[in-house]
């Protein structure tokens, strides 16, 4: 069997970037993905400026607690100051410019004034409370590269430079194909045998979380001739194909046959679980990665072994997923398989869902993480493990 | 001054939820936070049901790995069984209802057949490879409760009982408002003096990112007439009001009048650093947040103190963010105030970021977490630290 890293790695190998690129206003760009780095046109701050309300002057003006300044303007913020006159004090606010001519600024609380004048108490360096021109970004420095997906301070670091619009990739389009005669909706009437459809669910809110846009191509029956007009449709319009079950050894599963048919399907003994089957291989060229139907299997397989070759195809630079760790608070014998433990954190440590059945879905509602268990490897109660929060996959 | 968690604590004592409920697709529900449990209807599994590709008997009927057995029946998923003939084997797959009278399932694995009959060379005990009905719900089980934002896996399971359509909480409508006069929209030309506004993208895409609903005042001039228009029709169409800047000490700052002549407002002696000054209050009984001026303290307070606060109005029941422990990279000594410290983790630990002056908002992108250094505590390299990284803010 492929140790885990191993089909990551392989997988990652045949990625390319799929998505093109587009240019988006910066109040939609949450979430996307830089199509290029992101250069500073100006200096931050572009001037200098106060760090604090206070009074602004030359260090050599002052000469002494009892030596009383006249108070030549006010600068405020949004306001250009006049170079400062000599022997005299600017009362400034923060944020406001350095008028030229003043090196220090003394906050408000250490200064006597009585509007007129101010008398300083307590002196600091020539530079105190200034925030020099360019202190955050300078001119020309890339602050953002290529790849990066933008979060709410990187909207903020962008705007400050007065960039409105950003070049991103264009959303990786994902088609999602639920395959199984058992499928029923939610919502509809289910007969003895069938099951509600939960991966469509599960894959649609993953792909929608990752910034990706979902092509919901439905469900399709056991039919090869259906999923062969289905296939061939989906690998016209997406980027990439995500199917879910149909892909067992067993005899119903015609997925194989028809994705065999229209290009290429290779079958990986994963030693992962839950989460075999698992099988990649492409339909006309568009890669095509098929999960396996048990729900937890979906999810965990679609979490550790698609996002990072998804990502990879959307431009993404950082997908890796770095655990944590935490303490356990079960035992659990090693065996040939890496195996992700349903867990929830707590205070004390990681406790374990006691029903781990790639069926029961509700042990990854119930936790908040995985338990990273190695090949071989007993977990010891009490000793710390790698532990994958889910939001560390958002 | 007032600790941070003592803020923290006496903001959420006054919330209440404010967000109503309303009923919204299965499809549509990422990230929305329930109104009500989720209870189930269905038994899931609904029947037992097989866990292997295999072969279905009675225990009782196997007598041997010579003994071969007549195939009666051939069962898929989603085809209803017959019940199985004594003495016979009933070919099964994954997922397909177990016939009644069957209480084991062999996997093919471990048969010979020909089509018609087989031979099971080793025999399991009773139960095995067999899912029961209700193994992961039972019906009538609460499997959600109320103030829970749904993850891609929920709505899996929410779809896995049926349920199509939920009962969630509006989204808390929250207005921005950023205050200062300096302040100029990115796109548009800047003069010495002034600043692009950052603060509004941070927010914005901080509400954006908690799933709550953005209502957008746009920048205010130091005008107390044009802020109080503004605040007044804020505190009318939004849940909560957050503003940024305009609330320091300073002579310069109208948003204090305004919103006391509104409302009440009090202003917060926090122990944060970066992030005071911290004002709360209302306008016309709606609750309003004034987070600081500077982009990294706006930042920081509206991770650390506003989003519990608008969590709980939102009447999200977790809003508690647990630190992941990291290895310092680096010396910092402790200090009257709890300071967030922007970090950057790596295989080694965490490393800080040269310039933590709360006006460089870059050293929030180029990181990705805040390290915690409780009043003072010293940090020494080395040793464990509590580290947020930012995506467990979201």
């Amino acid at each position: 069997m492929m140790r885990v890293t191993d089909a990551v790695a392989r997988l990652r190998e045949s990625a390319r970037v799929l998505a093109g690129s587009e240019t988006v206003e910066l109040k939609a760009c949450l979430g996307r993905v830089l199509a290029g780095d992101v250069v500073s046109g100006i200096h931050v701050p572009p001037a200098d400026n106060s760090a604090m309300d206070g009074y602004a002057l030359r260090v050599q003006d002052w000469h002494g607690p009892d030596h009383a300044l006249e108070i030549s303007q006010r600068v405020t913020a949004g306001t250009p100051p006049q170079p400062l006159l000599e022997g005299t004090a600017a009362r400034i606010f923060t944020g406001a410019e350095i008028p030229v001519g003043a090196d220090v600024v003394v906050m408000q609380e250490k200064c006597k004034s009585d509007g007129g004048s101010v008398l300083i108490e307590v002196m600091r360096e020539a530079g105190g409370n200034i925030r020099p021109k360019g202190q955050d970004i300078m001119r020309g420095a890339t602050v953002l590269k290529s790849g990066h997906r933008l979060r709410a301070q990187d909207l903020g670091l962008i705007a400050s430079l007065g960039i409105a619009q950003v070049s991103v990739r264009q959303r990786l389009k994902v088609a999602i194909i639920s395959t199984g005669a058992e499928l029923v909706e939610p919502g509809e009437e289910i007969r003895p045998g069938q099951i509600y459809n939960s991966n469509r669910y599960i894959l649609e809110a993953l792909i929608e979380k990752w910034g990706f846009e979902v092509m919901d191509f439905g469900i399709t029956p056991d039919d090869p001739n259906i999923i062969s007009e289905v296939m061939a449709k989906a690998s016209r319009e997406a980027d990439a194909i995500v199917t879910t079950g149909g892909v067992s050894v067993g005899e119903e599963d015609h997925v194989k046959a028809v994705v065999e048919s229209l290009g290429s399907i290779d079958f990986w003994r994963i030693a992962i679980k839950p989460g075999k089957p698992f099988a990649f291989g492409d339909v006309n060229g568009t890669p095509f990665l098929g999960l396996p139907g048990n729900p937890v299997s979906a999810l965990v397989t679609a979490l550790v072994i698609a996002r990072p070759f998804l990502f990879d195809c959307q431009g993404i630079r950082h997908a890796d997923v770095v655990p944590v760790r935490q303490r356990a608070l079960f035992d659990m014998k090693g065996s040939g398989r890496q195996v992700y433990h349903r867990i929830r954190t707590g205070v004390d440590g990681a406790e374990i869902f006691k029903q781990q059945s790639s069926g029961a879905l509700y042990s990854t509602c119930w936790g908040d993480g995985l338990a990273v268990q190695e090949i071989d490897v007993d977990i010891v109660r009490g000793e710390l493990i790698n532990v994958v929060p889910y939001v560390l996959f958002n």
